[in-house]
Formats: C-alpha cells, sequence, structure tokens
C-alpha cells in the first residue's frame, strides 16, 4: 500500500454493524475522501458499544495514526456511551459543554425543547473543540488526534466536510484502473514483473466474475502521476500481448 | 451487546476496501449467518495488503475469539500474501498442497491449465485443512481457528456455506426491530428505564432521517424469546404513550 505523509484509522463503533443489520457506508465514503487530502486510511476497526473496548480501540490506533476518526454512539440514548468512553480514553471528564449547549438550543429554536436526554449530547470530554454538525445540532468533538462523529452517513458526511479543510495535506494518490477480459492467473507473472521494476507504484489486481464470465481489473496506484502513466501503459501492453484489449481505462486527472 | 457462548473476528485483508475502490459487502453477510448459528461477531477489522499486519491482527485475534475469519488475498497475483501471512502467524512452512493442487486441475479440467501462476493458488500453511471452493476451484483453509476464504463475496458465500455445519452452534439471538416517527430524544428516557428493566436484553436505538423526516428503530436482542417479547411489548407502550403507532414492528419467528 502506497504511504503518504500521513495515515488514519477509522473506529466503526455500534452493534448494528456487528449484527448485520445495517450495512456500513462510512468506510468508502470517508476513504475516497482522506485519499484525496493525501491522507492514507491504514485500518478499520468495526467495534461494539462496549467502553473497554472503545478504550482500548482508540488508544491503541492514536498512538499509530496520523488521526483517528469514530463515527456512532454519540446520540441521546442509553446505548450511546461513546463520548463517555472517548474521556475515559483520555483521562479526563465528561462535562456538560455550554457551546454545545447553545448548538442544541439553536437547533431546536427553544431552550425549553433541550431536555434533560437532549442535554446528553453536551456532554463532552473535558479539553475538546467542537465539531459542527450541519444536519441535526448536537455537535462532535476532537481531542488530541481523535474527530469523533456521528454514524448516520448524511451527518458524519456534514461533519467531516466542515473540518477537512484543517486536516494534514498529503500528496494525493493517483490512481489508474485497467480491465480486461483475462483471468487473474494469466497475467500474474507480468503483473510481477511489473510491480518488480515500479518499486514506487502499488499495482492491485481484483477479479470479477460477472455474468459468469471471469475478468479482472488491475488498479495502479502512486503519488507520482508518472509513474502511474508509464506502469498503466506497461499493464495495457501486458493484455494486448496476451491478445485482449482492455475494456475500460479509468482517466487521469 | 448479548453474549452467546461463541464467538468471531473477521479481518477483511484489502487495500482495495481502505482506498473506497470497493464497498464491503462481507461484513453484513457473515454478521448475519453467524448469528444465525448463535456466533456473537465481535470485532471485524479491515487491513491492507501487508504481511506484519496481517500477522499481527490474526495472532491477536486468534487469542481472543472462538473463530477467526478472514476474507482477500488468496488468489494468483503478486498482492495475494494471505496464505504466506497466515504460515508466518502460525510459524509453519507454506507447502505445495497435493489436495489443493488436485482442486485445481479438477477444476481446469487439465493439469496442463494448471499453470505456475495458478499453482500458487495450492500453496497452503503446513497442518491446514482446505475449504472447498465451489465457485472457482482454488480453496481457502483452516488452521487453528483461524477460517481463511477468498474476498470475492459469492465465493467467500460459497466456501463458508460449506462449512457452516462443522461450527459450534450457540443459541441464536432473536430480534424485533420496531420503528416509529418519534425522534431518538424523545424516547430515550423512557428507554434506558426499560434496559434497566431487563438485564438479559440488549436494546439499540438508531435514528434515521429518511426524506428529512427524523425517526427512530428500536432493536431488541436476545437469547431468550421471552424477553425479547416482554421488552418489545415495553417499548411499544412506550411509543404509545407518547401518541405514536409504530410503523413497523417485525415479527419473532
Amino acid at each position: 500500500m502506497q504511504k503518504t505523509s500521513y495515515s488514519a484509522a477509522l473506529v466503526i463503533i455500534g452493534n448494528e454493524i456487528l449484527s448485520g443489520r445495517t450495512q456500513d457506508r462510512n468506510t468508502s465514503w470517508l476513504a475516497e475522501k482522506l485519499s484525496e487530502r493525501g491522507i492514507s486510511l491504514r485500518e478499520v476497526r468495526i467495534i461494539p458499544d462496549i467502553e473497554e473496548v472503545i478504550v482500548n480501540t482508540v488508544n491503541a490506533l492514536r498512538a499509530q495514526e496520523t488521526y483517528v476518526f469514530t463515527t456512532g454512539g454519540i446520540g441521546p440514548t442509553h446505548d450511546d456511551i461513546t463520548a463517555a468512553s472517548i474521556a475515559k480514553a483520555f483521562g479526563v471528564d465528561l462535562e456538560l459543554n455550554e457551546r454545545a449547549l447553545q448548538a442544541l438550543i439553536d437547533h431546536y429554536g427553544d431552550p425549553a425543547e433541550v431536555t434533560d436526554a437532549r442535554k446528553k449530547m453536551a456532554m463532552i470530554p473535558d479539553g475538546a473543540s467542537l465539531i459542527d454538525n450541519p444536519v441535526s445540532g448536537a455537535p462532535g468533538f476532537l481531542i488530541g488526534n481523535v474527530y469523533v462523529m456521528a454514524g448516520v452517513p448524511r451527518i458524519m458526511q456534514g461533519m467531516f466536510d466542515g473540518f477537512v479543510h484543517t486536516l494534514a495535506e498529503g500528496v494525493p494518490i493517483i490512481s489508474q484502473s485497467i480491465t480486461c477480459s483475462l483471468q487473474e492467473s494469466q497475467i500474474s507473472e507480468g503483473l510481477a514483473s511489473i510491480q518488480g521494476r515500479f518499486a514506487d507504484v502499488d499495482i492491485g489486481s481484483y477479479p470479477n466474475f460477472r455474468g459468469g464470465e471471469a475478468g479482472v481489473s488491475i488498479v495502479v496506484r502512486s503519488i507520482d502521476v508518472a509513474s502511474v502513466k508509464a506502469a498503466g501503459k506497461e499493464v495495457i501492453n501486458l493484455m494486448q500481448s496476451l491478445g485482449v484489449e482492455p475494456s475500460a481505462v479509468t482517466h487521469l486527472d
């Protein structure tokens, strides 16, 4: 996997993903956004709503990566334990945050609407800064290098789009995907040879079986656009040398 | 999260998920199948094709859970390093497995078709037993408590369906989902009270914002069907006490 200067891990907190009830849609969205920013997503962990697991997972990953992003568990119900768990991970108190409370009052339009249940969403670890929620009021927060976001995709995306410009900007990874009707095993030797000649390029091979017919997509990735072009050209030559034209080649922008 | 007697972790190996190119579809499918078998999926990790990461991840999880399932990285190309990494994790050699080789010959119909590239898919850790691949020939394998499967969903599913009857059978989790048009924060106190009275039930609350309207699904889960029924009835009563009829209630089978 290509290394950029900055790395990230994503922690998806929620029993509903582990039970199969809910299909995770946050990983692929965040992965693309981070890639555009030149930040490598190096690991994703999907974990249950259990305090000890959240604490251990976040503490392990925040020591390893530039950024940790979490999604899920910051709502008003009893099973929303992310904020309290993150406070524990950092060894700080969970406190009623006045700015978070004001954000809720602004959202609901009336202080009386901010019931005790809703006030739970203004309980934020001491020392954290808030992440705006443009959709449903209740903020996320940033503490250390850990960004705590909602799990609902639309809210998570709104939060991320609001702070992405504050993240470090690495060299974005350029990629090109080349698809053909060969089987993986027909081009594996040639591919390994190309990989051997391009140390700064990451060549991935992804088989598919659409309509029962075997095919393969080769993805060439690098921070260096010239290397992607050169390696991509060799992949196309390899396919042609085996008598097959690529059925799809993505453009480099 | 409800505990059953048996637990599992899933390790998804593949740069294509971490780059955002491919949407993972294996987690939700496996989560449901494991749940039906009474095995709790306790953690999912999505990791890159890097030997050290695969070794460390698998070794950490196989010590913690009844079963570890891996998907991805067992094809014929240079980026398929799962079998070698698992061998390293167990401290055994990777060897040409005669039965795996025969499976490939049977699949391709001619020994001459099993090229050196394809023979890579018959390299299996010493001491592992094979997992049949009903789709594309190349087998997965089982070593210790680690089941190594293909990443392509259709192949992974075929492999899993072939060995699921050999897994330990726990008490399956029964669940009921109750949806209404209330906001989460309107029922959070009542829900916490119900949760407090049902120690053997796991009550999850999942907000949605379909068409801009807030709603919530409450999921009641337990290994005890009577407890699910009793807690579910209280959740319905709670919604009705707030003037709202549930818009959907799943049946218990």
